[in-house]
């Protein structure tokens, strides 16, 4: 057992990334290309650019280049609160009395209280720096839109942020910490927009989901002056932004000579793991490494374990262009489970190419059993988890169990991507013995594929 | 301008301090002693030993040793989430345009949110190591609950936790965090105690108070078998614990060559002001520095800036020793100002006897001032501070301004001991428009002088 490490480490500032890692440059042609639904032809830019900033599109659509630079004014907003630490969970090893060594990467120092900063940062700049006036986002469990909104207040954009209604109403001190940041927040569906309206009327008193509020920000940015729209998760430039997760984390690893058997991350759209596990993918897929890659969704919102391989739009108002993608139909509405921030209907095409081609792993989690682990977790290593992040403490909980009772020692990495400061009617709701259980039946997930587009490259789906 | 220093300063875990720094060994004498309210005489270990733990007492009475050893499990717990990060504040001098340097030590990156479980780390290993099983306390913003119950389930202790009425109910999330660490949390004024239900008679429908919770959990505690009481501020042995801020930065600030002319820090009980100057202090007590060092109140609770220096009960059911300190009185109400924290009728005997000889200065600040600060600080640095730490930036804020307009190179240091995730009830009224300032009037603080007990210690005062 290596109990040289330190309990934290931090990387200084001189050994922070420079570079963002695109792991599509070492998949070959990347994954399938976006799809216009009007024409079924791959997106150009000019297709994209009345809803992206352009140069957001010109690293969507770069699978050619490994590294790509990170700009001065991004590495600087990073400064003010990264390097994340990567932490040895001594504790929770002592805990479960395992053989394996764990690992995780903490994202949650940072006012947003998790990793989506990363990619909020230098989205706002982009915008910034194209000249823009105002940016309008989605956001489930509301980390990504305080993410969004910090990063609005730094450049200096006006922000307005479609905001999950089943998250609007648990979480009204999360909706006021972005109206501290000067951003407006609107509950979705609402009657703001086309697509709110729609749904609101096909399904009255739903939640809402992110597939919904992402149709209603599309719409808005479209119709404001000078605007853009920003998502959080699921393309491949946020992945490429969140890569700095990994990026850290492999070099402070390499420096303590930490080889990982295993990476376990939570996947809602994708882009935690997805970063996470970037510079160690692109090894694997080079044939370098060996490392077993797991992702973890909700047993309510499955849509790699359970979900058809398919084009299918990116919300649920069908406005987006297609992605090839996990999904369980744009049209699929998840029961509200407290995890918000994984409550989508697909997963980013970068993993859904990875995982289908069998480089990585899938696996689903019930979230009684998600918060029982949180709490264990809490108690023990003091970080209070977000639902999201406890999904892949959970399952790394199970692995070391798993390395106990066989006697195996691995090295177990996962990526806690945030705090849970903000979700006490969850915790609430599991302390007072009330949480349950919501998993989709067969039904359920039948009526979500038949949203999925019968078009042409859909064929024999 | 010394700007090659990087944003943040994390120790390394060997740099870390193996010593808490006993500032009284300087003061010659430390303070005036505590007394016993029946006797008049100074306190023994003996009275004391009923309500505190033996070890906590040993420190309370040591005003010989400067450095104590920080034993090896406290040590260890605070790997968990020390070293804090000293932060240089690029952002803010920039938004301010000051030629002065200002730097922050950041204690809210763990999830009681603040520098509070420095304390409560050590109290609940010295309790445990003891034999105890139960440990009661008070909490006033939540913070110290917060913490106590990290460490009470840490270190297998029951806990139960009187919670200053208003906090309970403008915090029900707080209030969820430590249900979630396994503490059982009380509203106080309570009905379990005789002297919550004799406030509740004398004061209906009235907030609390952190001295009134203070009798309730001793009360609690000394009704308790293998039980003791523990406190979050005031006392020496907590500005002790709490010395670890001052003893990491004092370290950083010596890796770096940087010598601050200013320290700042928030003051409700003490306990972070204490601890963060304690090194600085004891050389300023030895004559090898002069730096300035200002205390933050309320406006609202002005116990140095308008109090009298007395010999006071501690709590307001007046079941305490007397300390001599600052005081308002230990029958002064405060208005439901939202800073709980500060809520405070006295202030640490220490820094009272410091302040009273001249070593540092005091100052206090009215809430939407304070808020102005935290909007501001939160925009440019990222980090959205908790009400009580927001008194501290107000101020630096301030002092960095007259430096702009008088064009000296200060090099400020303050204390941001928390973060306000918890406190979005109090940015609400602020952003909407719709807080106040209450300042006592002259008779308010009268009618509070008049509950300061009339002993021989007393006499002339």
């Amino acid at each position: 057992m290596n109990s040289n490490i330190p309990y934290k480490i931090y990387l200084s500032e001189d050994e922070m990334p420079r570079y963002w890692y695109n792991v599509k440059a070492h998949m070959k042609g990347g994954h399938e290309p976006f799809l216009n639904p009007a024409t079924g032809e791959p997106c150009t830019k000019k297709d994209l650019s009345a809803v992206f900033c352009d140069e957001c599109i010109d690293q969507e659509l770069n699978d050619r280049d490994e590294l790509i630079e990170i700009p001065e004014e991004i590495r600087s907003f990073y400064k003010m609160y990264r390097p994340s630490p990567l932490v040895r969970a001594y504790c929770l090893e002592k805990l479960l009395d395992t053989p394996a060594e764990i690992y995780y990467k903490f994202e949650g120092n940072n006012t947003s209280g998790s990793h989506k900063l990363n990619s909020a940062a230098a989205q706002a700049y982009y915008a910034k720096k194209q000249g823009l006036t105002s940016i309008t986002t989605e956001t489930g469990a509301g980390q990504w839109g305080t993410a969004l909104a910090m990063a609005a207040a730094y450049f200096g954009l006006n922000l307005d942020v479609y905001m999950v209604k089943v998250s609007y109403e648990q979480k009204p001190f999360r909706r006021e910490v972005i109206r501290t940041y000067g951003a407006n927040v609107v509950p979705s569906p609402s009657t703001t927009t086309a697509a709110g309206r729609k749904i609101l009327e096909e399904h009255p008193g739903t939640g809402g989901s992110l597939g919904c509020a992402i149709s209603e920000a599309v719409e808005k940015a479209r119709e404001t002056p000078n605007c853009r729209y920003v998502l959080g998760s699921v393309l491949d430039h946020v992945l490429l932004h969140q890569s700095i997760i990994g990026q850290e984390c492999k070099i402070a690893m390499d420096k303590y000579g930490i080889k990982p058997d295993m990476i376990i991350g939570c996947a809602g759209g994708g882009s935690n793991l997805g970063g996470l596990i970037s510079p160690f993918m692109g090894e694997k897929l080079d044939g370098k490494n060996n490392i077993d890659i797991l992702a973890v969704e909700p047993a309510s919102c499955p849509s790699l374990t359970r979900g058809k391989y398919a084009y299918d739009f990116c919300d649920s108002a069908r406005t987006t262009p297609l992605a090839k993608m996990y999904t369980l139909g744009c049209g699929f509405m998840p029961s509200p489970n407290h995890a918000g921030g994984l409550r989508y209907h697909g997963m980013s095409p970068v993993l859904s190419r990875l995982y289908h081609d069998g480089y990585m792993r899938a696996t689903s989690v019930e979230q009684t059993k998600v918060f029982e682990a949180a709490v264990k977790f809490a108690r023990c290593e003091g970080i209070l988890p977000a639902p999201e992040s406890a999904h892949a403490i959970r399952v790394a909980m199970d692995e070391a169990i798993k390395c106990r009772e066989e006697g195996k020692k691995k090295v177990i990495l996962f990526g806690l991507t945030g705090t849970g400061y903000f979700d006490m009617t969850a915790y609430k709701s599991y302390n007072d013995g009330t949480m349950t259980d919501t998993i989709p039946t067969d039904e359920d997930l039948q009526r979500g594929f038949e949203t999925i587009p019968k078009c042409k490259a859909n064929e024999g789906i």
